[in-house]
């Protein structure tokens, strides 16, 4: 055996910095924690000057994956491309090659996280992805450890930092929409294209993740998510939320029902008092309810460079102790249950509704027997009249299921005298 | 080896049956995450009959010791007996016999911890606590491993739901302290005798327990704690934190300064906005700050049977996956520096200090001159008359060192005409 861990990290990005910021500031506590030292031997790049000025003599530069690949003093490999066909290239490769792999690539794992668990398992090899749901969040090893005895019900999260700190944005400083877009491009923390945070695909993602480790049921995928996005909330939506006594977030949601799980992303009124509705800015927490722990949050900074490359380091430490004491390959979460997604029959909460119908009379009566056949009752209405001859209806219906939900809005779509505006899930607390 | 593993369990209280429970009731899971299954095998209790009746024939009920510990098939023992003494000479015993140790015993953990793990390692066991420390809240293994790769500058929690409870229900529904003492004692959430926790000496050992672990300072004992409880946080003073935008909460602090470590319990000033002021009732919450991972918050019940039980088993567990990888007795943090408690000259912070004068010309100018002659500033200042021919004054400071606070104290001792309440330390956010 070596007397050194050595570690290929691929991509030099912001978090591949990052990770050797942390590598080489925190090495003596690393070299302690690990009992060996810990060392970046070569980085794969395509701006392999750029990798030289970075790290002078001390590290290997590439832009030849085979270097790392055919290096047998090189146990593991921190993934950090992004770019999935080629990230599931090199990974598959690196663990069919006996090598150990650390990836914060969520659209990696959510994609084909099985399959590489699967070809891991195979080979011995470790492969773990702390950083690739937020960040700096330790919320993987919490649920696949701390839960382990328990029976997880519900995972529930604030997990992307952008949509987050835009909605805090429109919610405390009355921000547009486009303005709060605006003002997280120029910060850097929503890209030029913001469908993949806006449209809560990012989110998405991270849920399928969080539902797999969460329950067992491996065989979430994408398509069994429903996801909407932040684009349709308008400020007037989120003044009515905390007139109500609420704050609009994106909650990705992953939950048992029966036998069961549904995985859901969207903007969620969530009741002041819950412990998500105070989590604000970019930082992202997530929720965890199990039969006997009970209630329980992880709070902390969703990405940015330290944080996460903070994750990814302690991920190959980790790996590094079960090399020195011989045990990898066998970290992986061997608890799995047959992956059964909800019906929407089963899915049941209470509704947030604003509607826009003529204003006059009769128009009431139309609503309430839209309601009264889908039996669905009544919790809190206002309504206010508009300028048009048109008035604003504003619902909060008692707990109903999706497909009562879908009943009402294809009842209120026959209707021409009624548009339904926006329709959000109300969480109960 | 035998194909499965055997606990033995010292204690059949409250958390005791709850670990009966979860290890039954989660077997699945527990057996396949564990890879083997895991079955209580003997419990020690005083009333067998008791056990007895909770047990059936399906475990064997006895009161003397050495039943388990002379029982070679048994692994691991849970330790739940409470009693220090008696607990302490168990889990020697059971170490040096070359068991495994779970404790959720937090007075133990904290006054003979370090000869504890010493034992552990000298024989490869493992030794594991997390229930002692928030039993709901998985803060021990977050420290340990997800800020592996950090250095942690500060933990700072709401580690005592007994209190959290009094003063959220002195804060919200205007409870007197002996109110909300009384009703804490009718929930059964505090002791008949409530010093332990009203006094701050059950945070104080909770924190002695994290300095060790999150800077590697083993040498910190409860004689290096500064400990301030409840007891004359008044409503009044309440009031006067909501007015200035602070919650008062009990707060365990240890912090890195330059290369030292100051841990202290008292009632503090929260800003409003901070995460733990929005932690209320009888929960807990582990605020942690990296130097890389940024603020991170970790949430949940501080203590009942089934989280605190739920902790244990996950330890259990744990413990169970190492017996059959062959791994015990590697799970001890390595990492560690001289300790070093920080001076009154290191240690700064804003303080809130309420004071009664007499109420005439000149009062002012003395405290002015206090302050001056210690060096230290105003943030806040609020002057009210009182109806006896005294006024109140309430101070904010900027801030300042306890060596600062302390000459501040005693200038005020010496004036006959100024009588310092209370003074509390401001949390900077």
């Amino acid at each position: 055996m070596a007397n050194k861990i050595y570690v290929g990290l691929l991509g030099l990005g912001t978090i591949g910095t990052g990770v050797a910021r942390i590598i080489g500031g925190h090495q003596n506590k690393i070299n302690q924690v690990v009992g060996q030292e810990v060392i970046i031997k070569t980085v794969l790049d395509r701006d392999i000057d750029k990798c030289k000025a970075f790290f002078g003599e001390s590290v290997h530069c590439t832009d030849n994956f085979d270097d790392i690949l055919n290096d047998e003093e090189i146990s593991i490999i921190v993934e950090l491309i992004g770019y999935v066909p080629a990230a599931k290239d090199y990974i598959s490769k690196a663990l069919a090659a006996g090598k150990h792999v650390v990836s914060a690539n969520k659209d990696l794992v959510a994609l084909h996280g099985k399959e590489l668990v699967t070809l891991a398992k195979a080979n011995k090899c470790d492969f773990l992805y702390e950083a690739a749901v937020a960040g700096g969040v330790p919320i993987l090893r919490a649920i696949t450890e701390s839960f382990a005895s328990d029976n997880i019900q519900k995972v529930m999260g604030i997990v992307n930092g952008t949509t987050n700190f835009m909605m805090t944005k429109m919610d405390k400083e009355g921000y547009s929409y486009d303005e709060a877009l605006t003002l997280a491009q120029e910060l850097g923390f929503a890209e030029k294209n913001p469908t993949s945070d806006v449209d809560g695909l990012d989110a998405a993602r991270k849920m399928v993740i969080l539902a797999r480790l969460a329950f067992g049921t491996n065989d979430v995928t994408l398509d069994d998510v429903a996801v909407a996005g932040i684009r349709n909330v308008s400020i007037n939506d989120i003044k009515l939320a905390n007139r109500l006594g609420y704050k609009i977030k994106l909650i990705g949601t992953a939950e048992k029902i029966d036998d069961s799980v549904n995985v859901e992303v969207g903007p969620v009124f969530v009741p002041e008092s819950h412990p998500l509705a105070s989590v604000n800015n970019e930082m992202n927490a997530v929720f965890v309810a199990g039969e006997a722990l009970g209630e329980t949050m992880f709070y902390g900074a969703g990405a940015g460079e330290l944080p996460t490359a903070t994750a990814v380091v302690s991920d190959v430490m980790n790996i590094a102790k079960n090399i020195l004491l011989g045990t990898t390959g066998n970290i992986f979460n061997e608890y799995e249950i047959e992956t059964r997604i909800a019906k929407p029959e089963q899915v049941i909460n209470p509704v947030f509704m604003r509607l826009e119908v003529t204003d006059r009379a009769g128009q009431f009566l139309e609503l309430a027997k839209i309601f009264a056949t889908a039996e669905v009752s009544f919790d809190k209405i206002i309504q206010e009249p508009l300028a048009n001859g048109k008035a604003i209806i504003v619902i909060v219906t008692h707990p109903m299921s999706k497909a009562q939900e879908n009943e009402i809005i294809q009842a209120m779509e026959d209707n021409d005298d009624m548009k339904l505006k926006v329709h959000f899930k109300v969480l109960e607390h």
